[in-house]
């Protein structure tokens, strides 16, 4: 369970209010690569977590740490959203700056909000649930925590260089720093885990039942006559010590696929159909096999 | 530019139709760990790709190959159909299996494409472009991708767990070990570009302008009196080489934020408001103070 | 800024595990009258307060108690999802049970998170940030909390009717009772800001603006001859004490609405269009006419 | 069902064609405390209605009101869009007021719409059937009706004080009246059903199988020395007028949550895992545990 | 503006409910194909209808008649749920039956609605309003009618096929009649405006600025060596009347694409960046190039 | 299966680069009327493809050139891009161009992609996967991309009228002429198919099911006095050739709807509900009707 004080974790201060910014802000909080993502994406891995207890104790605790930061996100746009323009009278005819400033801003500031933050990214779409990964394999889900906390410090170093506002550069400089430490905490984890020798993940699964000669090999699928430069992933033994890599002509082994005419009860045109008394009798047998378990149908090519 | 064949990469074959098993090939395709993404991802990285050009010739290699991957999962789909229930009637009275069988697929491989894949997922719901990540910064993207691989493989195996249709499992089979392919290269390019000496990502930016002390401390957000046992996290030289890992416990530095009182043109209560006629003073010098650039208003205690 | 303790608020009991009511419970976690959008909404509604501080406090205080319901919803799905199966094979042949658990699970359960909660609803469908109004109007904000609560609690009864499961009985009554509290507490600080007399919300706009005549108009569209028996809505004053209700047969005001044709930069088909020299000479007009400022185009007959 | 009129039900006139001002207009047709939602939210409240009739007759009546507001309010959106720039040839070097108000525009409303409405928000996001809430209690969905014409009447102010057009101004003057009676009206139904005594909602669960004790309690997760200063909600009769409130101090009651470790078909990282073979006996025995119905497994500790 | 009767536009009976078929019913309802989204699409397109005034008469008629149609099977969804469980309790222990219903229905029928139609599709995926298509091109808009009824009409045809209820099979006869006229209706628009040689679409852009030799084309990007069989698009007269088919080999007319290195200010990793003093200056030049009109930079081979 | 070149198929050129043409043409990838769409479409369409295998293969031939398409189209935005503002430092005051320009473009083209495109359309909102319609009925499918097609020509349009720049203009030539092409080969598919007697879509339904009467009526829902002017949809030969148009007024045949009382497990407020007694009675009898599948309801009125 969870309990908060009414500071913030570190200072926002804004020297001059700047609305467009808080529009910037509003990725840091509600894009796929901002705050409430990571939040609830350790918080979830770590309520959902199977195997060494250590690894839920350490992502509730991060988590719990990044409410702090959607916090302070979100104090930041409020802050940067004072004095912004509410109308837009004689605007344009009188005073184009206001009318730059209102053009820039995410309208729901004003119209929604009442200048406050939302739960939207820079251009005002939803943040979205399907972006919290949580697969239950530990190092599927550091891998994917370095991706988030990667776009994320990248993020926070183009909001650091798009303003000169000091109060604003200083606090994502707080960020930027916890992000730094959020990359190496979950390879970390890796490392514990196997470090490079813990892919291909899962690591579980055995991999003599892989279709072997095509673990380890870079399929080309370019036409061109020339041949690929290549590069560390064309030759030398792979990153997981397991294989070796090759390159292969891209080619087709799996023949042109044949699917059945289209049944009664989906209606496609007349046209597309055989006659339907055979096609009747076909479908019927195939319910039939695939009922029983019996039969089966091979309908592609080898 | 791109070209087709009309054969599949790789052999899809089904030997008993089953289309609960059907829709659960939906998530490989639609879903956020699924081949449309990774397909997207690859393909926008290399058409946005600057610096080194051979990168951009690897992504356009594979985001290709991906989208063979589609087509043959939408293929699997399509056959997994065949034979499929297309009517309720008299279901539950008599036939059980046809009623469970119903129930569990998904409804609009019936409704809305006639017995073929949609770009959804599992549960039916739609591909969603935010997945396609691509931030311009090389390593952030490798990161994202093997992720994607990381996720996507552990799906792949948890389909060919699922199912004891052998044509299936021999195809996923080549799934899981393209996967593993996937993983490794995207980690040889990380190793191309420093490994992890290219943490904290993106490696341009001067760490000097982060907050220090706080990029390599593990903050603990735990209330308990016991203290947490720790890992790799939190003692010794940080992943990265560049820091010592340690513990600091978290605390407030940054007050309690004060916003200004709501301004009369966003229409808050009246009893959230002050006076208005002293508001309307406050609000005007605010405005003129962040349009002129001078003043600023530092709103949060220090 | 938020702490957290490794201990559950409430205790979570699962007697016998049943992963069709995991799925049950996803909507709780993740739908529109779920924790995480109560959660968010009541701590963006915290943190951009502006007006009395002590509201701040208060919404602090429930946010942070919801993270804690997450936090149990997410335990019970998961121990709802243990002895899930994670295999179909001749599961319809062979056995009904198994086959018909599957198929009223969330798929994703078992292919994306292994055995965990997710950030999604009932049906799959991802959490929404666009649930997470804050209006800045504070009896705005406390009306759509109540909503919010109200839903809420009737998610949690019907649950609660749905399950024989006596620890998640127990568990659910807690939620049930909490939404109990909160539907009482912003009904508090709605009575603390006038009760009924907050409305019409919000209170700031002066009412002689409104088009008089209407506001405490039951408009009636319904086309048959027989009158509606009406309800406390048609007479009597009107729940602010500033009107009183009264009935109005539904009429027209407004004229027939009258676009200008297409203007050429739009293409539209050429039949769409008047000749297009004269409507060049019209177009120019009125865009000089629109950023002059002068002239005006009254396009609606009155 | 449904009969038109060509005229609209209230005039709507543009004196000064304004592009950006179309945008703003876009909240009100499409966004969350918008008049589709609203539109569609009492026609199927009505559709679904249970119990007294004649609430069904009155959500058909406000729900029909409705689409003639949306009919309004997309008359307007083309309206301003009269005169709208449609190319932007030379603009940033001849002319920066037609960048500004092309920058400020939704560019659907040329690129999509040819100059037109959308159903779309005033940031373009798309409107989304999750946000029409019916729950069949009669109280619930009358909070939820509330809730959305405070905001929706909240918005429409804003838009009023945003444009200084008098058309505009006094068109948004007659959906301001409208917002005032339908808050109204929907307070009037809660009377006629108790009033604050329909408390807590839904009241047809038995109040004694809630979890004594926590129902009219205040829980404070916070974590500072000095006292909440409290409010309405801290003590005195709840305003159901079926408790007492009073304050807790938030504490756990659930001790640490358990999992058990992963199954071997959710493909795990090794590391999770404990020895597969007694894995696979324990996970044997929950699921028949799990389909016999007898056993159970308390996870939890209390 | 627009009224109402209380009564039906057809008869809705439902002789044997079926909750799962309720859920299908969805479909029809919130679907991309279903009768929210062509309510919408038709009044959208009449309230923005630039051109003849008649078309916009006529969408007006058919997107009110529209309103209806979701009106019944918003009852028909109703009615379908009536007698259905609300239960689990010992489901899977003792009745097979009840267990399969309910993992067969949309668990928010009984979760969210409390039996009643909800403004999703048959998965709970929420109706969309990026499907409202209105592009202010008759006859775009018409084409996009035409496809929306085909879909829609098929959709109704495996409904009907699906049920064995007498009632539901009379009433969806009764929108498939109507999907019927509304094919024709829409064609018939077309004809007025010139049948097959409204195209292409829009007409009034002049062909003769389309890169002469490819609008007649049809381009192979087939690899393998035996040809493309053909059809009706490879050769003859095109069908607007205005071309003739013929085929080209897919060839790259482009060049290789050339991107300028990364901006120091996007923060890519130092590897994919030139020096950053000469990238300083590059990039300094561009902007002034770019703001003063004059230069330009051709990065594409050609 | 899949290959590609390194080039382009036809020329991308930039003369100056402008970021807000850059957001423009977002909408032509990742939009409704977007290649994204268009090339998901025919591909999907292509592997469900049933019925002559021609159309399978012409499908994977344009499927295939349309992801070209999008390349052509992301190298335009990443070259628009080029020169594009990343900092605000100072810009109000000092340079309104600068702040226009950020404020006009896609601010995820900086924070998120570092100058690069994106999966999404011209306001941000990412590609949707529910729009790729593939309904295994081949006509129906067609005149989904017909209007896939005739949007997509619209919006090209538009895009090269709001342009001068002498590269993109000649680019979107090349696009507006495929799309004539597309056009027109999807119109010869339905040629093929039997033109206009193809409808209604889809013909395999027998047209002696429908309610007769109503197939080739207009029903108007106009409720003014003078008569609808009307037009081709009216009167004469339908368009299929099956039937003749004629007028309808609007009259209900449908009654009003009855729906049962709320059963409890639903919760609603107790003054929804008869006595809970009886109607415990009521709703068993219905259940056990339900699933005995004797009894049957009829709740409607004829």
């Amino acid at each position: 369970m969870f309990y908060h004080d009414r500071q913030l974790q570190y200072k926002v201060r804004v020297d001059k209010p700047d609305p467009v910014f808080a529009r910037m802000l509003q990725q840091a909080i509600g894009g796929i690569e901002g705050e409430i993502r990571v939040c609830l994406q350790y918080l979830f891995q770590a309520w959902g977590n199977r195997g060494p207890e250590k690894y839920r104790n350490m992502l509730l605790e991060t988590g719990t740490e990044e409410i702090g930061h959607i916090e302070m996100l979100a104090t930041a746009v409020a802050l940067n959203l004072e004095g912004a323009p509410t109308s837009m009278q004689e605007e344009f005819a009188n005073d184009k700056v206001v009318g730059a400033i209102m053009g820039g801003m995410d309208p729901r500031h004003i119209l929604s909000s009442g200048m406050a933050a939302l739960a939207v990214d820079a251009n005002g779409v939803p943040f979205n649930g399907s972006w919290v990964v949580g697969s239950g394999n530990i190092v599927a889900d550091m891998y994917s925590n370095v991706a988030a906390e990667a776009t994320g410090r990248t993020l926070a170093t183009r909001l650091w260089h798009m303003t000169d506002d000091a109060g604003m550069k200083d606090f994502l400089s707080f960020l930027i720093a916890r992000d730094t430490m959020h990359q190496n905490q979950w390879m970390a984890v890796i490392e514990e885990n196997g470090g490079l020798r813990s892919m291909p993940v899962p690591n579980s699964f055995p991999q003599s039942e892989e279709v072997q000669g095509f673990n380890y090999a870079f399929v080309s699928t370019y036409i061109g006559s020339d041949t690929t430069e290549g590069g560390r992933w064309t030759q030398g033994p792979s990153l997981d010590g397991k294989g070796e890599f090759h390159v292969e002509k891209a080619a087709p082994l799996g023949g042109i696929p044949k699917l059945a005419p289209p049944v009664p009860g989906a209606f496609a045109q007349k046209e597309q159909m055989t006659p339907v008394d055979s096609l009747i009798g076909t479908v019927t047998s195939k319910i039939e096999g695939a009922l029983s378990g019996s039969g089966g149908t091979s309908t592609t090519d080898s």
